[in-house]
């Protein structure tokens, strides 16, 4: 059996991520597919609209075979360190290939891009020191010195702008740095881009703007054409039971509550809270009306909007810096769920994995999978009604 | 002017505070009666039904001249530092007189009471350490020590079983420490005992009374005939605004998000949590159904409910043991109200005063009234309404 990861949120799963998957097997010739997938928080620092047993579900239904978490350590992170845990775990439960998704298709552009910095590396430190030096952000500084490296060495480069093409080059990263023993593949994104909203003459939308119908229009039946019938019935079980999808301005009551409870040198105990965000973020949440009207406040050209989102979400589950980077590299392979062909293949491949393969979290002390323990439980507590879901007490699923 | 102090809660104010504060008066031959008032949070742990300014209200309208603050380090503490702390402050702001409520009415015996136990000191602290050895708890362990003294030196004394003999107890034990400079004199309890049921017969119910059936009856006009037509209105007025008097039953989603936040070895960072509770407190936080679910689950004979409550208190607000311990003494007199009266007091005895008077939260650093500031945040919290009512934007009530 031979598997091809991919690596998602699915928030939510829809048609798009069904054409990947499809795609995914049909380039590599895989006859499985893994998803390593991130939990409860996401990688624009925000919680899932569903939670991850959900999430699995909607997977296993349309094509997915295995569901692995990717630990909050590396899905809350920037795109460097999640792209090294997502591909680290998709290396270790055995996939010789993974696929992304890209506009155009071609992953050449990829390779050239990560070889141009990756062999003139001194230089691009050099010129992101000079660039930060006048005094603008990480991101820009980086995007600048790319530029440069650009206009000395042309050629067919992606352009890095764009959230997809970074989270791509990571990947490609990664691969290298597991000495291309994971090779990538990259699949054409087809209907809508990234943020655009959804378009009722299609049948693919982008999960933002899927989100965003859900939050403003409030009904389910504006997203049924976007997504598989699974995830319909699922985030309409969702809707009953907790009367809202997750998202901050749900949880925002919590979240103000968490950030006033501290001093403002207790809230550098939080990952990049320094320069004096600590005051701005406590002075705010006290005369904030809502989660919006709080980001509107704090945001500014340093801190933008996902940075913020970031920080918040550690500040929520209470997960500190230290905590964080007492972790560089992924422990386990935590299992969420599995078809029929993905347990075949797990009692195939299980000996060979490089990691340990966790079904049952009662079983293991782990200080990283008690983060994802930890991070399960503050998504709980945000939700206005109390089932509990917690890792201790739900299986893998199965389909 | 001559001025008598008193030590209150108010939660609420009812028709025996009412009479006290006249009592007070009368028995000392005062034209002026200051009230020490716990802010926010009490010493059983508790949020009050309403708020510091509410009770200033209340007070003020019903014969108090002036409302000065019991900070949070005292308030939330046990007897002997609250007790310290309020006669600190009746002393700094220049009573000569205090006066607290008894059952019978006479001093002679908590004077008694007092004089045995200072006198037989070495005695005593040995009795405790001996009883503690046996396993019981602290406080059991101080009442056997008691009742030890008392059979090696018979006489008329008080019962320190009963929790307003204990406060009686160290009042005087406070107004000792500071070379009896501050006089006490007591005032005969009228109409209902410290934990009894409202009696519809009666004028008089205790707080605690009044408080059940606030909270049972959901009505106010069972509790009419006991609180002035003030306190009537002002309870009737923090019903329109907030919809439910502050709570632990209340507040109980925000805390329990407290509790979970933390890892057990974070929240040892609080007052009193060691020899495990930490783990019970977040084990039980997670299931338990209600507030009174969660401490029917953690409580035991050496935690006790207002141990417990006091705990809890601190993990709510996030005030550390470090934050409380490196506070001793009062350093300041916060003004919470006044009537003209009192403000005539204030004039005439304001340079005599042995701390420096806060009228102001805005013009002061102090970190001691920056835990008093921090209890209001996290009361606000709470509740369902956010009318902002903050240290920063409410001046002295007037009347």
């Amino acid at each position: 059996m031979q598997a091809v990861g991919v690596v998602v949120e699915y928030n939510p799963f829809h048609n798009g991520h069904a054409y990947h998957v499809q795609q995914a097997k049909k380039l590599t010739g895989a006859n499985i597919v893994i998803a390593v997938m991130s939990g409860q928080f996401l990688q624009r620092g925000e919680p899932a609209l569903v939670d991850k047993w959900s999430r699995t579900k909607m997977a296993l239904a349309s094509g997915v075979d295995l569901v692995i978490e990717l630990p909050y350590v590396f899905s809350t992170a920037h795109a460097k360190q999640f792209a090294y845990g997502a591909i680290s775990l998709l290396h270790a439960v055995g996939c010789k290939t993974f696929a992304f998704g890209s506009e155009d298709g071609r992953l050449q552009p990829f390779l050239d891009s990560f070889a141009l910095i990756d062999r003139n590396r001194a230089l691009y430190d050099a010129l992101i020191k000079e660039y930060i030096a006048t005094g603008i952000s990480y991101p820009k500084a980086l995007q600048q010195a790319y530029t440069t490296l650009q206009q000395q060495f042309p050629g067919a480069y992606i352009d890095l702008a764009k959230p997809n093409n970074i989270l791509g080059f990571h990947y490609i990263e990664a691969a290298y740095s597991l000495n291309a023993e994971i090779q990538p593949v990259t699949i054409t994104r087809i209907g809508a881009g990234y943020h655009d909203a959804i378009d009722e003459q299609s049948q693919i939308a982008s999960a933002t703007g899927i989100r965003q119908a859900l939050f403003h229009k409030q009904t389910l039946q504006h997203v049924a054409q976007f997504v598989p019938s699974t995830t319909y019935q699922l985030l309409e079980e969702w809707q009953q039971t907790y009367k809202a999808f997750a998202s901050w301005h749900a949880f925002w009551p919590f979240l103000r509550f968490a950030i006033l409870r501290h001093t403002p040198e207790q809230l550098t105990m939080f990952p990049d809270v320094a320069e004096g965000i600590e005051h701005a973020l406590i002075k705010h949440a006290k005369n904030a009306r809502s989660f919006d009207d709080f980001m509107e406040k704090i945001k500014s050209k340093r801190y933008t909007w996902t940075r913020l989102q970031r920080i918040l979400t550690h500040i929520y589950t209470g997960i500190t810096k230290e905590q964080l980077h007492a972790h560089v590299t992924p422990s386990y392979i935590r299992l969420l769920g599995m078809t029929e062909n993905g347990q075949r293949y797990l009692s195939i491949h299980k000996k060979h994995m490089t990691l340990p393969l966790i079904s049952r979290v009662a079983a293991v002390q782990n200080t990283m999978l008690a983060l994802d323990i930890q991070a399960t439980t503050m998504y709980q507590q945000g939700l206005p009604c109390q089932t509990i879901h917690d890792d201790y007490n739900v299986p893998p699923i199965r389909k």
